[in-house]
């Protein structure tokens, strides 16, 4: 009898219709022989609603309570899918992250998974039940106090349950079809990947592509659990995420984010510890830089560009502004018009002309190229926001294979 | 330092403005040197919001799964006031039913507290924490599983923690002033109440007063806790509910309910075990029977008369109706437009000219009366539900004394 993790979102439960389109599914999964393990995301908004409610009560909730209230979000999720599961004559029932055991640090909205007890969970399952799991949540076993685990917080619980009861898969279910070569809003013949590895869909993540969060990939491949990602609306199969076990594709996929913005230190003169003392005031005030470039020293002045999410724009370059006359540079200057456009493989480790032909590529388009970055598995170029339909567009079309490289042919 | 422990109701933090000024009079209580206790509701109506969505999922939601899904309602209401407290500059946290220690059977839906566990809430008030505390909700130690207490049960959470906790008072903060000599809505002169006994309390509850539930006064009884029955709107006091120590008035008031309906089954044998069958068969139908009165038997045969709750009418008519020819008895009629008329005080057990009275002035209205049954400390009439505010007003100018028996001059 195989143990299968199913984790749905917010989407898959919200509203009652989709929570019983969901219960079918989950007796669906009990019928063919599984033991089943659900892990339930909050309906909808629901979540956002709640934020509403204590923003209306408080000017800077307690996180302790935050905490405590957010996490009524999946008790009522969780309840309502048992009840529904529970008309269809399965035997079912709902813990909270509490009772499941999962045990968490003591950081309130962002807490970490430190130990899983699954014995009250697998207890349940032996004895032939569906067992739902509230996700996102977890209990401090020092202050007894409820936790939340942040964003990507649901999936991160499936993977952990899954771990810890040495789950056959986890199903990460979702309102897209699994991980394209590109954005299919973007790429119309974007093609589903059947299945992509831990690393690739880590560079994946960090590069703009949505559907899972690179913490939940890191927690997977740490406990080599295989990620089914898939959609709730629908029977086909969609991506497995794992330990790659045949020759890789040269290209995965193409990225985009246009969530950040760029911001360029012009005239800094070329000493030790500028970078430092600039990345330091930043990483204080919780500003997360992604991209670093600094260009060579040109007569002992150098610029140096990043970005940050556009939400930290205004708040990354007061911190320039205020640096600058420190610095003696020049000065200091936002774009947020950008965009972030990344090819991704693991196979471009053996494969050294990728960037030569990413390049040219959008050389041709006279696609002006702002910043580059690389790792071993990925190059990124930031561009002009208003050209990067058009730039993943080329690039899918140059670089990513028509095929997977190995089809299942009988 | 006094222990005192506040109950507010769902009216009391229907919403964020409520919220923050039940957090301005618990901030308040705790400043002038109380230890304070807060048991909340959930806000306004999301309880019958989370019933609803129960039954767009399910056709018979699962009692354990229907329980988790409601004491999502108390963690909303009960977080977001520690967050409106905690803005206040107070220590406070929040605690559900179960991290309160409130241990219950298993009764889901309406679960009895069988004992507190009272040394985390102290814990956190020897800490000079406010410490708020889910009502409805407990949990049953034996399966782990959260409980309901059903109708009035954060009153209970309230009795019984301040029973636990030895408190020096429990305040009831509701949406109206207190209990009154009668339904101020029906009587404009009915008086506020200074105080009340424990039975005189717990006759108004049986016979339609609406501001308390007889099981939370009969817990505080048990256990000696003075009740303080007041609004959430205003400063004034309201209404103590306690052991009577003083010189009890005749009468405390009048109470009318039209919330019942009357059946009558006619010319029924006067036979040994034909009401015990009778009422045995309402019973296992879960129908909650109030007054009832059988005649003398006139030639062999009785009249037996009964009231329900308007709810139960049409299925209790069904079972008399499937009764009658086993009885041999002559029909059944059913007549839902009655009300129940009562006079309540303990001062009657040594007046016994107050149930002559209270027919007499009915009779000079022409008000008929079908029913009659009393205890030794209330007498209760119904009559046809049109003159029920009429009989209210009489019976009040009649009955009522214009003042408390015991004025506090200075």
């Amino acid at each position: 009898m195989a143990l299968v993790v199913q984790k749905y979102g917010g989407t898959s439960v919200g509203d009652a219709d989709r929570i019983r389109s969901v219960a079918s599914r989950v007796v669906g999964a009990a019928a063919d022989g599984n033991q089943v393990v659900v892990v339930v995301s909050a309906m909808g908004s629901f979540t956002d609603e709640l934020i509403g409610l204590a923003q209306q009560v408080s000017s800077h909730p307690a996180p302790r309570e935050l905490d405590m209230l957010l996490t009524a979000g999946e008790r009522i999720s969780m309840s309502l899918l048992a009840m529904a599961i529970h008309d269809l004559g399965a035997e079912v029932l709902s813990l909270t992250g509490s009772q499941a055991g999962i045990l968490t640090d003591s950081s309130h909205g962002e807490a970490r998974i430190t130990r899983i007890r699954g014995d009250r969970v697998r207890e349940h399952l032996d004895q032939g039940k569906i067992v739902i799991v509230a996700g996102f949540q977890g209990v401090d076993p020092d202050s007894r106090d409820v936790t939340t685990l942040g964003r990507g917080g649901s999936d991160a619980t499936a993977v952990a349950m899954a771990a810890a009861l040495d789950a056959d898969a986890c199903e990460i279910f979702t309102d897209v079809d699994g991980v394209y070569t590109a954005d299919p809003r973007v790429v119309p013949d974007a093609r589903l990947l059947k299945e992509v590895s831990y690393e690739d869909m880590l560079e994946l993540a960090a590069s703009g592509t949505g559907v899972l969060m690179m913490r939940s990939v890191e927690f997977a491949r740490r406990f080599g659990v295989a990620l089914h990602v898939r959609s709730s609306f629908h029977e086909q199969p969609g991506t497995w995420v794992k330990e790659s076990a045949m020759e890789e594709a040269i290209i995965t996929g193409i990225a985009h984010d246009v969530s950040e913005s760029k911001l360029t230190v012009h005239g800094v003169p070329d000493q030790p510890g500028v970078a430092a003392r600039l990345f330091g005031n930043l990483a204080d005030a919780g500003i997360n830089v992604d991209m670093i470039v600094q260009n060579v020293s040109m007569e002992g002045v150098t610029d140096i560009s990043f970005t940050v999410p556009k939400n930290d724009n205004a708040a990354a370059l007061a911190i320039c502004e205020r640096l600058v006359p420190e610095f003696r540079a020049g000065g200091v200057d936002a774009d947020p018009n950008i965009a972030r456009v990344s090819v991704v493989g693991a196979g471009m480790r053996s494969n050294p002309g990728i960037a030569a032909t990413m390049f040219r590529a959008l050389g041709d388009r006279a696609i002006n190229i702002h910043m580059i970055s690389t790792s071993s598995i990925r190059i990124s170029c930031v561009i002009t926001a208003d050209r990067v339909e058009e730039a993943v567009r080329t690039l899918h079309e140059e670089l990513v294979p028509l095929d997977e490289p190995v089809e299942e042919h009988a």
